[in-house]
């Protein structure tokens, strides 16, 4: 059999190449255990080249975490055509899915955000503010025009769902199991939104 | 009028001595912003004599925050004789008054949390995992034979209340106000603890 010739990888397709190998090697260490040198042998190109698609290896480490935190962001986007409840159950369930399938790259990008780098709280930020203003939305509020006591709780209740998802992850032996804990995190995000004072019908779709 | 000779400050008062003069300072401005030189000239001892009671900046740094935390769950502990209800808070609102009084302290070490820094990251996990064994045994729980659930519902809250009073401390114009916001975290941790199975008689003092 002949091999076909390799075809050169265009520009976006030898980025998405060097993001996926990077963040194979995140899942199985961490951002500090990142080695360019290893990821310019697997795609089988010279570290200088990895160095003109990534400035720097900082400048590739964050771009390591943007692409986590953008697929995070993707695979949890719920339906927008279903009521409050049910997106929040639905957007909960792809996080603890994602969370679990992606354990060593979740808490790298824990880890990262607490690791002192701007940049990497900067995608940590960005992120816990996105899915804040989901939560908002969820709601049927305008995330810019709501009342701030409800704001408040929409940004304190994502980080209640990151510390609880990051201790749970890093047991031994993770109890409760996956249902039972999005369970929790489902009653929690309820039994909150209505100490904010959302009106308990809200939550289940009727207006 | 002669002045008495000035006394000799043993060793705990010179240590306390410099660790009010930092607190000060950091309170000012940051930890970053921290100046040994002015803290050994506002003392009035030589830097040569701070670093032989703390061994280097960021010891002095570290024993800063140290003592911010200690006081932090100093002030914070409740009476506990209270029931539980009354316990949280009562906890709450000396936290709420301790972080509006020592503001640009509270921030420096949420900061200095996510600063990378290890030890300044275990002072402030410390710190969190002392606060949510209160939660659970003002619930009457023994906080290491708590069920795993209640458990980490402890954690989340801790981190919910933080994420909460820091968003709540950024804004350039505080909304909602201190009481509004202290009767805001108290429903959320009384509607938390419902959302993780206590029974509501548990939170006001019934067994």
């Amino acid at each position: 059999v002949t091999e076909p010739a390799r075809r050169r990888l265009t520009r976006d397709e030898r980025r998405a190449q060097l993001l996926a190998i990077g963040r194979r090697q995140v899942e199985r260490t961490s951002f500090d255990g990142l080695s360019t040198d290893v990821v310019a042998d697997e795609a089988g190109i010279s570290r200088g080249l990895l160095f003109h698609y990534f400035p720097s290896r900082d400048a590739y480490v964050v771009a390591l975490a943007e692409d986590a935190a953008r697929e995070l962001l993707e695979v949890t986007d719920p339906d927008p055509d279903l009521p409050p409840l049910a997106r929040l159950r639905q957007g909960l369930a792809a996080y603890v899915d994602y969370v679990v399938a992606h354990r060593g790259m979740y808490l790298a990008l824990i880890r990262g955000a607490s690791g002192g780098k701007p940049e990497m709280q900067a995608v940590f930020e960005r992120t816990r503010g996105a899915l804040a203003e989901r939560v908002l939305e969820g709601l049927g509020e305008d995330p810019a025009a709501a009342a701030p006591t409800l704001r408040l709780v929409a940004r304190g209740y994502i980080a209640f769902v990151e510390e609880v998802v990051v201790a749970w992850l890093r047991e031994p032996d993770p109890s409760p199991d996956a249902p039972a804990l999005l369970a929790t995190l489902e009653a929690a995000g309820a039994s909150l939104v209505a100490a904010a004072g959302v009106p308990p019908e809200r939550l289940t779709g009727g207006s």
